[in-house]
């Protein structure tokens, strides 16, 4: 096991109604608070409203508007926004897009460079007004961990940041607001949360047994319970499983002690940077072809351990046999959520692969991934999903 | 799943030479340091010298003699020191006696009455010095959370507290510092991080499925690696493993969404109370007993969970067959640490039985655990134990 610090500090409240402890939470901070959030469905399903009723001793000034694939020029109006205002706390309302835009506000609002500074070096991240989330969605694990991914839409480029300062201090997550999602979010949230995992499962630490085996177990509660949410919506136990595995897949307790780079999502942010893709939408799509194309010698028994503890797949003497069935039922799981799982069908075609496969080798440190992998084999990794 | 929160906001600094970071942690809390420790292994292996070494710019003040089942004396004592000497912060260097202990000293220092109200009232925790740890010994899993457990010897009362401002800021976990532990605590060590799976794991919320399946995870590495840390002391894999898995089994992964009372612990504390058995032996004697006594229609499923999934058994369709085969499994796992498996074997005759059943009901909340136990249940217990 390698060495490592975790330090997941967020304090979570979960469950029902738990947004009713929002003033109580937001009180030490100070009055006046940022209230940011995406598109408007909060106003749609009442949060909107329950927040500004609950929050009548508070000062709120709006920042909505956030995009999903949250853009640079968000940030810099949010970072004007807390300066203007004298933010003490910001209330991220939302899912992914929310809290990283909010995460890396809350640093550029103390930054006197350029935001964008903040993206390409964390270490210049070492102030950030505390961020308090009230989660509408499951997937990213933004609500519990310090990590950040902005797009530059000038420069095309979608690149993580993020520092221990930037961990939200608080999250509300109330299983019954993914009750309304769109079956397309519950979908793509859902893979986020299986990429999450395997990003960190698929490393070459030899005995980091227990990760392992925890992975193992969160894997397969996104394996019984994404189906259930799509099937029946306001099914509690689904919503309230996904909520918590989304926020325990990255919150350190997969990836502590595993070092090296990540191989899905350096290749995904590409295609969103370019495409304005649905981040778990592409990693749904690469994560079989990229499985197939890293299946070797080297690390069948990796891919055995998946296809028999989270598949429960019959053993056999073909490892090779088990580790292909292990990847066509990851596949087949992401199909059974409705997701179109070729490029194609997400109106992507081939004119970029070399172009988004240079920057992921470069951006994403692919060369230190599990399997390290160079231009050529990311370029056939996308053509395999084409 | 029911409603939860979840605050284990300790850092954790994990790996060799990780105690290099004291210095820098300790810092912002000040110079006075309270040093805790038990009997004086710590002495011993070195880690006192590379601490003295390490803190020339503090000032240490010396809080040995920290007992195992840490008595209420020690309690005072500690916060007497405390007082008298300002103290900023404490460092707790051990395993969970001398945690649980600075936990109470912490928030004593800062309490007018009788040190003992706390532990009868957590409540009346309201403030406490900061706690840094450097673990000693896995097992307890207090490096990462609020618990403290307590013997008031006059009463023969042992009992826990804890709030939420007692949970260690920093906790450094070495793993070579466990590798010369003598045999019998790594052997209880692994028993009680076993059974700290076990209470969440028996408990009656339906649908927390991911805690199941994290805790299975967690058991199945205990039982992976204890026997491995017995049989090679220096295995680093082992220790590493059996470290992490002592904080994640109660940092409330396991437990959070999960209400009700633990079985197994409010018994054993009693034990542990008259007769000063090492809590994790005494965690390992009764837990067979009271699975044998609990397995019923209505928890058999839940038998059968644990003994496919943790124990790898074979289904039948005769579910008593493979709940009892689970059951004898886990009495064989802690005979082959060496562990002895009946109360007369440490010294402990049945003139005690109603005595301590008595008590367990009552402080232990025993009516509200997975399978309600009485009087009479316990004594039952005690005496399949015998």
């Amino acid at each position: 096991m390698d060495n490592f610090k975790f330090h997941a500090y967020t304090e979570i409240l979960f469950g029902k109604d738990q947004i009713q402890q929002l003033p109580m939470v937001l009180a030490p901070y100070g009055k006046r608070v940022l209230l940011a959030y995406g598109s408007g469905s909060i106003k749609k399903n009442g949060i909107y409203q329950t927040i500004q009723n609950l929050l009548k001793d508070f000062e709120l000034i709006d920042f909505p508007d956030i995009e999903p694939n949250p853009h640079l020029t968000s940030v810099e109006r949010g970072a004007k926004l807390c300066r203007d205002h004298k933010i003490d706390v910001i209330l991220a309302v939302g899912g992914g897009s929310v809290i990283d835009c909010s995460k890396v506000v809350a640093a550029a609002t103390f930054y006197e460079g350029p935001a964008w500074d903040l993206v390409m070096d964390s270490s210049l991240i070492t102030k950030a007004l505390p961020i308090v989330t009230v989660l509408t969605m499951a997937g990213t694990g933004s609500e519990m961990n310090k990590g950040a991914v902005i797009t530059n839409t000038e420069t095309r480029m979608k690149k993580g940041t993020g520092a221990w300062v930037t961990i939200p201090r608080t999250s509300i997550m109330d299983p019954t607001y993914l009750m309304t999602l769109p079956e397309k979010q519950t979908a793509a949230g859902s893979a986020d949360i299986f990429s999450h995992v395997l990003e960190s499962y698929f490393k070459s630490t030899p005995d980091a047994y227990i990760q392992d085996k925890i992975s193992e177990g969160i894997l397969q509660t996104v394996i019984k319970y994404a189906p259930l949410a799509l099937k029946e919506p306001h099914n509690y136990s689904a919503r309230a499983n996904l909520a918590w595995a989304s926020s325990l897949a990255l919150n350190g307790i997969c990836g502590s002690g595993k070092n090296g780079s990540w191989s899905v999502h350096p290749i995904e942010h590409e295609l969103s940077a370019y495409y304005d893709l649905t981040h778990g939408i592409g990693l749904a799509i690469l994560t079989p072809s990229w499985m197939r194309h890293i299946l070797n010698e080297n690390t069948v028994d990796k891919f055995v351990d998946y296809g028999l503890n989270v598949w429960h797949l019959s053993p056999s003497s073909d490892k090779f046999l088990v580790a292909n069935q292990a990847i066509d039922a990851t596949e087949a799981f992401f199909k059974s959520l409705n997701i179109p799982m070729t490029l194609h069908e997400v109106g992507i075609d081939q004119s970029k692969f070399e172009l988004m496969g240079k920057r992921a080798v470069e951006l994403g440190g692919l060369h230190y991934a599990y399997v390290p992998l160079n231009l050529e084999d990311v370029v056939e990794i996308l053509k395999a999903c084409a």
